[in-house]
């Protein structure tokens, strides 16, 4: 039902919250059209075998689907189906995707696909080394959901666990670099290195950036994509060329120890650097780092790595967690989630995400960076890998690393070998007479060991924690030296070794480093963090665009599997086989999904897919002789994200206005495709809308974009509402990035890791992502590398293809309607109590939907957050907060929560009106009550008396359901973010 | 320091608790003797490499070492052994166990022996099904330290999630096998007919069984075994055979489906039996049950069998929950533990162990069995099964399963084969001509099938969850039948196939079992029950004689492979030559450890280590022609299990009485042993002893005994105190069985599983068990069989193997020396507040020490479960309470905790004998204080107003480090034995 009046409140909030204004609104009547075709939709009973595992992704059985279709007046989910998915677009077709398996027969097949991968011995290096990840890390956080299904930490009451954690992480980073300043993870080396580029030319107002080419190859191609995308070219040489004296480069980016293996001394080239103003920025591996100076200490201004060998699988290439750091003076500038200590309302110690307001969801296209996705999950499993450690077990492992690296090369030398590496850490480069070269490649192969062969004859060879005596002896075997240890072994020492590059000052000395160093400890640590936060084991978490479904146990197991998780980036094809098969399914499901004619799996993120099918688009109207076309339409309802990417492609961004529905506006879509006719590049368009509707005007949206000779680019975030419903590439898309996090199963691992691959239509797929690293690109035109690994954070791409194995196209499909009713129920039983802003013209919403909480502010001195952390007395984590429209929260339940689940997050909110009701008929104080003293931690017990105006019940138990016996008690109160960051403290004193 | 005049007092109440009388108190002087060997201790810093592992399973490090040895005024660790294990009996040897190895090598070490199993498939049946493990069950509970770390639920408050769950388990298996009371599973199918048999026994007071030869071979011979004990003969016949009207058969034992695999109908048996009070008992598959009348609507008596294809790994054996149901007027004789629902003290329901003081604790040789662990942990596996699949989807699995095997029997039977069933489930007969059996077996073997070959040349074929079209393509191929379906295999339906014992009556209707069956719910509702319940992962749980050691995730790690837990029991033994690898190497360490000759891992509980030691002991006796030998000589202060397991030994028991310093009263010994001198088979003995003292006397005892003809027992449990420092068989014992599940790091799963294996001298290990399945037992002389299984648990043998090899012999030495350093230390810093009874001749206590607080009784009207109740309000589990001493707590910290830890518990004892004093002094009421009112859950914040006289800080917030961020809950009031005991309610309505 429609209000308009009301609507057009909401939208001046919408509108202003974009700072942007309205010109004219319009008002479009759409008339509901119903569709012909009736599919039968799939029967989930316990008795249809075929759908073992659809009916345990699904929260409501069919009984309580009948329920909830018979409140909304349904007859069945093909008529909603019907109500909500424009005809025009409804997808009739049918997708191949094959049967659905049950999880033991899944389980068998992906076995079966991961046997087919070799887990050889890799000692290529190149950022990313074999390590031992302590059993019980693998156990208790990387196989445990209660770990890896938390959401992002914009809670910070319900997530000071996680926010510890990385704490300790960003201590450890900082520690290691010797710099003050740490984030909680970028997604991989070379965006980290590419976001250090984009830091210094922001800071520096330069457009020169010169790199060492000795670092390694896919960082740079990475960096020089990026710095393609700001219209800039890097310059890669030797560092002896460098010369800053011009007093316009920006900043140079090196790598220490370098990608040979070599520790160089940087000083005179940093000093020059500083001298002429040039930001410098050191590429770095956090476990040389435990024996050399580090880069902090030789004034370095960032520092940025991979932290994978601190105990996280090497996956295929990802995901891990980059480590950056930086200089005091650009810790407000610096990319990426960063974790702070704050104060709660207690006045005690409590963490939480700093600086937010410089994000994208904040700041759009002036957003100092695209990134939003971290590696959370990654970086808490390196933070725990220090906490086990402590200084003197890294200490230990580098140096053992480094004295059987010492072994090798004394070894080699001694039968002749020319070692290139004066100064080393854990790598080496080896010359060796070039008859030689086949006779050692197929011995290593003989043995099962990769080594990196340089173009040029030389091999690398880099050692790591898992290495010990006899692999040193198979490598003895591999170069035909002799079997003996050497003598000299026993005496080479860091200090000997590194000379005045060695580590003088200490690290890790908080004493928190210093407490879980037994197994037990470490256990109870980690299980006293993950009980302070919610997660999906708890109870539902609603939020609005992020789809927090099911992740299931089935989808999780093979990404334990040294089939898919010990496997480097860059071992031949012959040993990846399994991979390759899978990456086709992969491709071949999304594609059926989508109507795409080719995936590229290269994003690690939702808004790497952004930016890299920006890019695509970008590359085509190159390709076509137009690189003019450089303007980019974008809802002012959208992902801050869409911004700030089409804004790092150095697109010219022009903002669509909405209409009264808080739909986009098609008279001005029209106009300023007109306007721009010879520039336009691109549309974004969000679908279902970023307002939880499928607008009737999709396909009219493409026909302009196109008309004007532009590429549509769908944020496929709202994926979850189409999937089996209607496909982007068959309505008139080009491209999408998927977030494989969202719609397919990938658990958020408390911020990280995603997937965000992305599909386009067969025009644009000569322009996909390419890699340094892969030799299969003929015919292509690639625009670039985005990320260090060809296919991104691969290791977590078995999860999509055991979801999308045990669903088949049938469960797909009911999912998404199943969603789509949870979504409409809530809406049902809400819309009494609250104002719901924008429906679609039949009355029906998408997957979610948006509350208007805005009026309260007025009413009841009562804002979006006030209710935000009081649902955390009633045990739940807030819907996404004043996105897209101010004064809003936005509500998703995904298929996976059942009626139960729903019912009592409806209750839990109309109870809230009820305390709303109560505020504002004056019951309570209006700055003292139940929702502004939200959440209410157990700290309320600690006053010698009860001081609040309102019954202890009322604060802690104050909904049937929420009893002595199901109280999750949020760990602190209420958290203050501005005093956190007018007190930035980002790491442990 | 000895206290002579209090120490009396407690002796006093030590005896009256044993409910018997002193004669005599005898006191020894014993000189300290100091060993002149000093061997140097463990080097456990980060700095030494080969103890990777050691020092993360030691909980405290070399600096809190030091600071606990400074406050004991000692210098070394072996200072320490020296004052505590006496010169006599110190091991001066080398353990010859392999150096220590890191978990990242001890782990591939097990996978290369889990790789030399061949993982078959099985359709052997027996009782042994493979099946589908859920894998949400499996990550969130089998492989979750928050589940199988939990102790025996004993403090009932912090245990109501594993109480809850095990509830659901016995209704489970109430309403599948159709009788009103079920315990909360047994040690395997074979204990549980043979606890069935006793019960019959004592009911009856009759002494023939008649048992049914269609029975499972391993069951009879473990019910024979048992009968033998009490010196009866089973009698094993057809069932048509069978004539109760001699009105002296105490009961008969049959089963259904049987062996075979036919299902007979058992009406006119069961009411001739009835007619002559014979008791019915029932064996049975509770899947079968799903489709067939249960028992319990057929007359039976009691039902048992094992429910491990309801979710539970195969794994050669065990660890399985047996079930076991029974008629109402046999509840209050049920064997093993059972879960009974009662109130708390705010009146709401709870759960508890029910009529505990039927237990051996207790009743010692008056118990009616000698049960004591259960299997906890697999009962709450099939439990969640249960709840999973529902109903209707424990119908769907078991119905596929009964239409495949008639599919395949219609095959079959269409190409000639004889099926020897007439009505069948799951399992067939099938008679090949002769010249056919070799063919089959050689196909069979090609498809890495096996199948039950009986010696007759028919075969059985048993089909389970995991087989599928495929999988009868196969064994259609074996039979070499043709490969097409048959028509009339959509004809079958269970009615039609069972006719009048098709199951008519409804099951699993609680709603419970119909709530969790989405992933998410499942997911959910275990976590909501794991963080109901105290484990390890919380904090110390210092159980006297229990060792609540870590259970290392690298530990537990290989008992979830396939290569060690998808293995039949019966297979050839070329499938299992890594168990045999696995078996063999343990025995050779468990030798080393202990200094016995042989060991068997058939006992797969402590209680059956003793029963099985003991039969090994009469079986010698008997061989060297002494069968008159039957007295067994046990202090009073020993395990309530050993006087139950020598009486089902049908021993005589005499006790031993203890002197002042709750020692072996020597002079006792010697008397008692001389007045048996004819007729002395064994004398008992716990070392150290049950007061936690390293006597002196040990060898002493066992000369005594020896001298007069008997041989000596020495109970394992407190084996943790000896391991590395002295070696039963060096100071004259003869057997002992070692509790894995104690000091080998088997968790205990909150109550089972364990193992139990004996190990003996030379001469014993003649008479050790065999099995009916084993061949190899040439020369031997077994006293029979008394585990389903040949090798008990065995797939939770790697943990132990694991441990030894990750500790080698200087850890496992060190291990012990930190376990006795931890105990002393509590002991010396809660001295000055409370009694510490018993300590050895040089001041100092073993591995555990028991502190008096009976006298509290009078002086504040507190008793020992006060400040058991209490301690939970800390965030700890209790002590073992009053045992062996009425009145006191016994506790053990194990190696495994570190100082903080002991120091937060000693702490929290100290604050507590403070808030006893504040009662003796007249602070609090004698009645209503926070002890009384002890523990505070929740409830307390319910009513309108605070109640209770002290403040709420007192109450919930008792020491400074129980603060909001660390507050675990007991999540109810003080539950109410009595109430519950008395309204006996066993099973959801």
């Amino acid at each position: 039902m429609n209000k308009p009046m009301k609507m057009n409140a909401s939208i001046r909030r919408l509108l202003v919250h974009h700072r942007s204004t309205v010109t004219r609104l319009f008002q479009r009547n759409v008339q509901h059209q119903s569709s012909t075709t009736q599919k039968s939709s799939t029967n989930i009973s316990d008795s249809n075998p075929a759908y073992d595992f659809v009916r345990r992704h699904l929260g409501p059985n069919e009984q309580q689907t009948k329920e909830m279709l018979d409140l909304l007046g349904l007859k069945s989910l093909e008529e909603l189906t019907e109500r909500t998915v424009p005809a025009s677009i409804r997808f009739q077709g049918t997708m191949h995707i094959p049967d659905a398996l049950s999880e033991h027969r899944a389980l068998k097949e992906a076995e079966e696909i991961s046997n087919q991968n070799s887990v050889w011995r890799s000692y290529i290096g190149l950022g990313y080394n074999d390590c031992i990840i302590p059993t019980v890390i693998q156990r208790s956080l990387f196989e445990n959901p209660g770990w890896y299904t938390q959401y992002t930490p914009y809670q910070a009451e319900l997530s000071q666990g996680r926010l510890e954690s990385l704490l300790n992480y960003q201590t450890a980073v900082s520690d290691l670099t010797g710099l003050p300043f740490a984030n909680a993870s970028l997604l991989d080396e070379g965006t980290a290195a590419a976001e250090a580029l984009g830091m210094c030319i922001r800071h520096k107002k330069r457009t020169r950036v010169f790199l060492s080419d000795k670092i390694h190859p896919h960082v740079i191609e990475v960096v020089r994509t990026r710095a393609a995308g700001f219209g800039i070219n890097i310059e890669v040489m030797p560092v002896t060329n460098m010369d800053f004296s011009s007093k316009d480069v920006a900043g140079v980016l090196f790598q220490y120890p370098d990608t040979d293996g070599n520790i160089l001394e940087y000083t005179d080239l940093i000093a020059k650097a500083r001298e002429n103003q040039t930001m410098v920025i050191c590429g770095s591996d956090l476990l040389a780092l435990c024996l050399l100076k580090p880069p902090g200490e030789m004034g370095v201004d960032i520092c940025y790595g991979n932290s994978q060998r601190l105990g996280v699988p090497l996956g295929f290439g990802g995901p891990h967690a980059a480590f950056f750091s930086c200089a005091e003076q650009y810790k407000r500038d610096m990319p990426g989630r960063i974790v702070g200590q704050s104060i709660d309302s207690h006045g005690a110690k409590a963490f939480r995400l700093a600086l937010q307001t410089r994000e994208q969801h904040i700041r759009q296209e002036r957003a100092t960076s695209n990134i939003c996705t971290a590696q959370a999950l990654l970086a808490n499993m390196v933070a725990m890998y220090c906490l086990y450690h402590g200084k003197q077990g890294l200490r230990n492992i580098a140096l053992k690393i480094h004295q059987l690296t010492a072994d090798l090369a004394h070894s080699l030398r001694s039968f002749g070998y020319k070692i290139e590496n004066d100064l080393y850490f854990d790598t080496l480069k080896i010359t060796p007479k070039s008859a030689q070269i086949k006779e050692i490649q197929k011995r290593a192969n003989k043995k099962q060991i990769n080594l990196r062969y340089f173009q040029d004859g030389t091999i690398g060879v880099s050692l790591d924690e898992t290495v010990n005596e006899d692999d040193i002896l198979d490598l003895e075997w591999i170069f035909n030296t002799q079997n003996k240890k050497t003598e000299s072994s026993q005496q080479s020492n860091s200090k000997l070794s590194f000379g005045n590059l060695a580590r003088e000052s200490n690290f890790l000395i908080h004493d928190v480093f210093n407490r879980y160093r037994s197994e037990t400890k470490l256990m109870r640590y980690m299980k006293h963090l993950e009980n302070k936060d919610i997660s999906l084991v708890h109870s539902m978490i609603p939020l609005g665009s992020c789809t927090m479904k099911l992740n299931a146990a089935a989808e999780l197991t093979p990404v334990s599997w040294a089939g898919f998780n010990k496997i480097h980036p860059f071992v031949p094809k012959e040993q990846w086989r399994g991979y390759e098969r899978l990456l086709k399914d992969l491709e071949h499901y999304l594609c059926e999904i989508t109507g795409y004619d080719k995936i590229s799996f290269q994003p690690n993120s939702g808004a790497q897919g952004e930016y890299a099918g920006l890019r695509v688009i970008r590359a085509y109207h190159e390709h076509r002789g137009t690189p003019e076309r450089n303007v980019c339409l974008i809802p002012i309802s959208a992902h801050g994200t869409n911004f700030a990417s089409a804004a790092m492609c150095g697109m010219k961004i022009e903002k669509i206005l909405l209409d009264k529905q808080g739909g986009i506006d098609m008279k001005n879509v029209a106009d300023l495709a007109g306007k721009h006719k010879e520039t336009l590049a691109a549309g974004i368009v969000t679908y279902p809308s970023t307002s939880g509707v499928f607008e009737e005007t999709i396909k009219e949206f493409c026909d302009i974009i196109h008309h004007n000779g532009g590429q549509v680019y769908l944020d496929g975030a709202n994926m979850n509402a189409q999937v089996g419903l209607c496909r982007p590439g068959d309505y008139g898309s080009d491209v999408s990035h998927l977030n494989l996090h969202k719609t397919f199963c990938i658990p958020h691992g408390g911020g990280g890791p995603g997937m965000g691959p992305i599909g386009v239509k067969k025009h644009l797929s000569p322009f996909l992502p390419g890699h340094p690293l892969l030799d299969d690109l003929n015919n292509l035109k690639p625009f670039g590398t985005i990320s260090s690994a060809p296919f991104g954070s691969t290791s977590i791409l078995p999860i999509s293809w055991m979801y999308i194995r045990m669903m088949g196209a049938g469960g797909l499909r009911r999912a998404t309607q199943t969603a789509i009713l949870n979504a409409n129920y809530m809406l049902k039983r809400l819309e009494s109590s609250y104002k719901v802003l924008f429906k679609g013209s039949s009355g029906f919403v998408a997957h979610e939907f948006i509350i208007d909480v805005g009026h309260f502010k007025q009413s009841a001195n009562v804002e979006a957050v006030d209710i935000a952390k009081r649902l955390q007395d009633y045990g739940f984590h807030s819907p996404t907060v004043s996105w897209p429209v101010a004064g809003s929260l936005m509500i998703e339940p995904t298929e996976s929560e059942d009626k139960d689940e729903l019912d009592r997050f409806c209750d839990s909110l109309i109870e809230i009106r009820k305390e709303i009701s109560d505020i504002e008929a004056g019951k309570y104080d209006r700055k003292n009550n139940p929702l502004k003293n939200a959440p209410h931690s157990q700290h309320i017990f600690l006053h010698e008396k009860w001081t609040l105006p309102y019954p202890l019940q009322k604060a802690v138990f104050p909904i049937k359901f929420v009893s002595p016996n199901y109280k999750f008690w949020p760990s602190c109160g209420r958290v203050n973010d501005v005093y956190g960051d007018k007190n930035l403290k980002c790491r442990l004193e």
